[in-house]
């Protein structure tokens, strides 16, 4: 609920890293929306860096702590001062989380603040949030899914060049989706932490990453992937979360899965989690797994929703016009008569009318000849226009049919 | 936060229909863990049905209401009140939204209560949340999708089967996958209902029913299906909700898709809804689109909010145990010696161990035999030993590999 007199949120940022510097650059560009959607204007009370910044002094000037720094002990003992002087803490560290967890929501608990971490798990993907808040009382009988963007773009690209574990994971390392020590993300560690969390989210019980078996992609062979292509089979570093003879079992593992599996398309450094219950059946989220301004996207939805507290949730804040005519590929169907140069008068009417065609097949002779083809993307109105000229060619024995098409390839 | 003396919240249910029974009975069951999450006790003060109950004394009784009865008349003037009372109100009436949203909005704000509405869109799939809570300070460029699972059915058994619209819509409607009257669904203004929500929702813009136009699904012939695969496409209804030249496109319309859309591979009645933003790239969210049980979970989820308010968000509150030996099928990749009897001897051995094979790739000759072979689910300390025993036969090559496999096939 803005209003002109509202006091700003003073956010203290704890680390400046990739994630930490995205963050900062997202929050001053969206200030404006922040203050639209929670009344409050916020502003950076500080940023604590490797060489600058006092914890102390940015935490007494702060309304709420972002930590971004990683690590589990530095960052711990900032996070629990920070809880403990009555600041939400929003937070991306999973590690901290996994180890620390108990600890850290017990001392949120007790001081009546909350602690989110959207950002710890599965970037982008808002499966925190779902599995805490929309799922929030119901009985999850799994989380599963692919929590690990390194090791699913290495998979991907082992599966589809042949090539070997490391000369993926070095192509990885160019292309920014392997760090250079890979070993938490190809070892299975971080996929671990990230299903300790999950697991912690959706049977409300303590989970630890000691707790969690892991294994990671090292030892797989490029034989094992050709073969289980021709069994019909893709493989997937998957963490497992699930109810299990009146307890859980909380697991990482490599795996393969058959080809209508939800999660076999997910392909590249992309990230997926299945939840399922009797309630929901079953809800599929995938996204990019990570990247600094997406990680920082999360932080931020984190953030507003701290700041927006139980508020009305829904204000517009624009007038936007409606825009009706728009670009469009179309699909286009044609029953015509079968004579010589019907394909040659159709052409002609789409090219009067600047449509061009991206692909046709003719079909039938006789009463039953068609042209079916596909329109590269045009001005609707345009389209129409081409289409109302067709219709006068004596060539066509029906009204042309046409059906929109998106035409961007995945 | 649970203690002994919490106040119990009285929910006022509105409608009590297919829906409106699931909730009731839901809410029931999951009271105990609605006050463990929450700290407050959830009881229903009252139902109205069609024949008994009375709206004024109902909602004299009632902290919260729930509004499951359908309609824009009667619903409108009820949620009216209950807001003006400074009732809470959760709906699943996409209708009365796309119609009535701004006034609806507007009392909310006015009231300082909050109106939520998550099942009114996409089932159980989180998108309300998802668009105004993780993303809602985010610039949204695109929120589309499959919002109607009837449409959707019938377009994949058409697609499937090669039959025509009436008789697969006959056959949608003995599955309870369409209605009597199933025109709202299948002439596209249920999705334009949605639509209109969501793109109200993605740029905080005043979108009503009106302003969205649809098109339906009647007029599709099998051919165009028949062709269309021809052509690498498949049928989906799609909502289109985007920025357009400063201002915004909202749209319902069949549209085909290639093959490696994210949405191409969804099939039956399922919904599924993509998000596009520079900051987030693309989050997927899919699951199935109606059902009394799940729309009812995604209202009780809506209610949770609301209790929980701005609550610390975690707290365990089970110990569960961890289960370490479970079932699994796997991949077994064998280096064999190429002479007579090897895969009697491997069978043998995994038949000592009950392990049974599910099917088998034998490949090459002398120095590069393999066998590799998928096992049917087993435990997996049954299957350690098996591959253990393995190891000490002559005709191994190397040690036995092997790799889990998700045996279920979707």
């Amino acid at each position: 609920m803005p209003s002109e007199a509202s006091k700003p949120v003073r956010i203290g940022l704890l680390g400046h890293g990739t994630v930490g510097a995205a963050f900062a650059s997202l929050l001053a560009d969206r200030a404006e929306a922040v203050e639209a959607a929670t009344g409050r204007r916020p502003e950076l009370a500080g940023t604590l860096t490797r060489s600058e910044g006092d914890f102390g002094a940015i935490l007494e000037r702060s309304d709420l702590v972002v930590e971004l720094m990683g690590g589990t002990d530095t960052a711990r003992d900032f996070v629990i001062d920070a809880l403990r002087a009555g600041r939400p803490v929003v937070t991306a560290n999973k590690q901290l989380l996994a180890q620390h967890g108990d600890e850290l929501f017990a001392i949120a608990r007790e001081a009546g603040v909350q602690l989110r971490f959207e950002a710890a798990v599965a970037g982008v993907i808002p499966i925190v949030r779902t599995i805490q808040e929309s799922f929030g009382v119901t009985e999850i009988s799994k989380v599963f899914g692919i929590v690990n963007g390194t090791t699913n773009f290495i998979l991907s690209e082992m599966a589809a060049s042949g090539a070997g574990y490391d000369e993926v994971l070095a192509r990885a390392q160019e292309l920014g989706y392997a760090e250079a020590d890979p070993s938490d993300d190809v070892g299975g560690a971080d996929a671990a932490a990230k299903m300790a969390i999950l697991a912690r989210l959706a049977f409300h019980t303590s989970v630890t990453l000691g707790e969690v078996p892991f294994e990671g992609i090292e030892a797989i062979q490029p034989d094992d992937l050709a073969y289980a292509k021709e069994l019909g089979l893709s493989l997937k570093l998957l963490g497992i979360a699930e109810r299990r003879d009146g307890g859980i079992s909380v697991r990482v593992f490599p795996c393969f899965l058959y080809s209508g599996h939800p999660l076999a398309p997910i392909e590249g450094p992309f990230n997926a989690v299945m939840v399922e219950a009797p309630a929901i059946t079953e809800v599929t989220m995938s996204g990019p797994g990570a990247g600094g301004l997406q990680t920082a996207s999360a932080v931020l939805g984190d953030v507003v929703s701290i700041l927006a507290g139980d508020a009305p949730v829904h204000e517009t804040r624009a007038e936007l016009p409606l825009v009706a005519d728009l670009p469009s590929s179309f699909y286009l169907h044609l029953e015509v008569a079968d004579r010589p140069g019907v394909l040659a008068r159709v052409a002609t009417v789409l090219g009067e009318h600047e449509v061009s065609v991206k692909s046709v097949v003719q079909r039938g002779i006789g009463a039953d000849a068609r042209l079916v083809m596909v329109i590269h993307e045009c001005l609707e109105s345009r389209f129409a226009a081409a289409v109302e000229a067709l219709g006068e060619l004596d060539d066509l024995r029906s009204a042309p049919r046409f059906i929109r098409v998106i035409e961007e390839e995945f």
